[in-house]
């Protein structure tokens, strides 16, 4: 080792705790956190061809799974009053199924499967307003009805893993400027999940605790990359994170499956995530993001080393060769100059 | 299993042989591929910002790994004769050491170490003739140039692996638009390598045989997905691609190691590689790509089950939610559709 080698002075491997990946610290080539500000908005769709609007404002095609009224009651049929909904996606990519569960085929050497599942949209009333700009009131109907979707689909037999996740911005994959999430429902537990899901049962086998319950005392501990802290949740930045300014939330009590929020746990989580994302607003801009519900899968077995936790990743690399070639990521931000960035924007 | 399930009737679910990761083949939401075409050629850097031009003509900056000129010689200083060359990365995310290897370090629960290693730049002298577009006699020099280094960087002992990309135009992260590839020299075995060879491994383990050797013997049975063959040589597009027209060349000797390539091999490569690039010029237009370089560890153990490969990955798609959520990747173009229409256009 050289005896030069300290944070900041070279760059750095760093290996995820989880996952075994490792990612590169790179910040000679990269700007200060200061300089990532972008300040433009992103602008909405038109209304006109926002396929989320509807001028006779009774809900958007009478699809709904899910709708809800200003005062968080769930309506079957949505009216006039709905706040969020839950439709069907007009392109998914995972399809509905009658009642048959998909199976394996086989084709040769080749495994394959019809990609049955569901692909849903949830979207909120007002055409600009995201989870940072709505009243908190609304972003915890939001919370509640990833929640219910996610208590709903687990019923389904044919299910073993459902990801929420909302993609803001042109550059993060979405291609309606009026603030959605998504729900995916797979009938298999996706790759880079059961990555994860391995690595924590590991450690939960080798050291008889949560992983990442040792990575919150850990951060607790050195406060490097601790940005906030409520009752119930921690606002930090990963040690190797999957992008510069990546922001983690996680509930500070151990708890592996989303399904299981209560009332309290959503008004808490909803304010929690207001504030994150209007945190990184003020302190790098206008930026898009993807945002993860990370929870464990819904297909049977004993997932309970797991530990769900919110992933907020604003886009502001393009992955390359180097990403793709190796899996290994480059980030020009290390995650501690991030969290004392966010520190002071944090309110 | 739904009776209606049929190649483009319903997604598809398919699993890559090797990694076991899944892709979901989407066509619904895609256009044919006829529709991809994009006619513009890439720009240019202009020449006055370009960093590997050099008005006095005598090299970049007197700092080249290896130079080679026209009649494919080495030479140790370059001069006005050289076609390609290998310097350093002006801004190196793995830096130079001085023959003391990297130690990982631990932080708390956290793992890290310097990241050293290589980062180099393979530059060819013309400014605007890409792979496809170069004789095909400079193209094997270049092919050469990456064999050739990498036999240098693997006497390295504290070197574990080594890849040669390139990344091609903005889309696909190239900053300076003058064709160039760059080698990577890391100290660890990265995770979607080790991912790949653990897969390989298993295969060699279960069916005594290579699970590439394997794939290609499926391909070649089957026919849907061969573009061509030559008499070292075969290209397809892969069953569970990594984007839209992902093209592959494999060959079709079991080989693992690029750094065995003979100038036999290297003529008749570079030979495929400029055919291969143009097709898919020819069939979708002036896309931006990343092509990898796939290769056995330069680590020690044994690793002759693996099977050497080229990946050229058109950019035609933004990574979004759904595959940073899951490391699912949606492909709009079925593989089998992308062979039949590249098929036309190879020559």
């Amino acid at each position: 080792m050289p005896p030069e080698y300290e944070h900041g002075n070279v760059n750095e491997l760093r290996q995820d705790l989880v996952t075994g990946r490792w990612v590169i610290i790179s910040t000679s080539r990269g700007k200060r956190p200061q300089e990532f500000r972008i300040n433009e908005k992103i602008p909405p769709t038109p209304i006109a061809d926002c396929p989320f609007e509807d001028p006779e404002g009774n809900g958007i095609n009478g699809s709904a799974f899910r709708a809800y009224s200003k005062n968080g009651e769930r309506t079957e049929k949505p009216d006039r009053s709905w706040v969020v909904q839950v439709i069907p996606n007009k392109f998914p990519i995972l399809e509905d199924h009658d009642g048959i569960c998909a199976e394996k085929i086989t084709h040769g050497e080749y495994t394959s499967m019809p990609a049955i599942g569901r692909h849903e949209v949830i979207i909120t009333r007002d055409h600009e307003s995201d989870i940072a700009d709505l009243p908190v009131e609304i972003d915890a109907i939001l919370v509640r009805a990833w929640r219910d979707r996610m208590r709903d689909i687990a019923e389904d037999k044919c299910i073993a893993y459902i990801l929420v996740f909302q993609n803001h911005g042109k550059e993060a994959g979405a291609s309606v400027q009026h603030p959605h999430s998504q729900l995916i429902a797979l009938p298999v537990v996706p790759p880079s999940v059961e990555r994860s899901l391995a690595g924590s049962l590991e450690y939960q086998q080798t050291h008889n605790t949560c992983v990442h319950c040792a990575i919150i005392a850990n951060e607790q501990k050195e406060g490097l990359r601790v940005i906030a802290e409520t009752t119930g949740f921690i606002v930090l930045t990963p040690y190797a994170p999957h992008a510069p300014f990546e922001v983690r939330i996680f509930p500070k009590h151990h708890v592996h499956d989303f399904r299981t929020l209560t009332t309290m746990d959503i008004e808490e989580l909803a304010d929690v995530l207001k504030r994150a994302l209007q945190m990184i607003t003020v302190a790098i801009g206008h930026f898009s993001y993807n945002l993860f519900i990370h929870t464990s899968p819904v297909s049977a077995g004993d997932h309970s080393h797991y530990h769900w936790h919110v992933e907020i990743l604003p886009k502001s690399s393009t992955h390359a060769g180097v990403e793709f070639g190796t899996g290994v990521l480059v980030l020009s931000v290390a995650p501690e100059d991030a969290a004392a960035h966010f520190k002071s924007k944090w309110r």
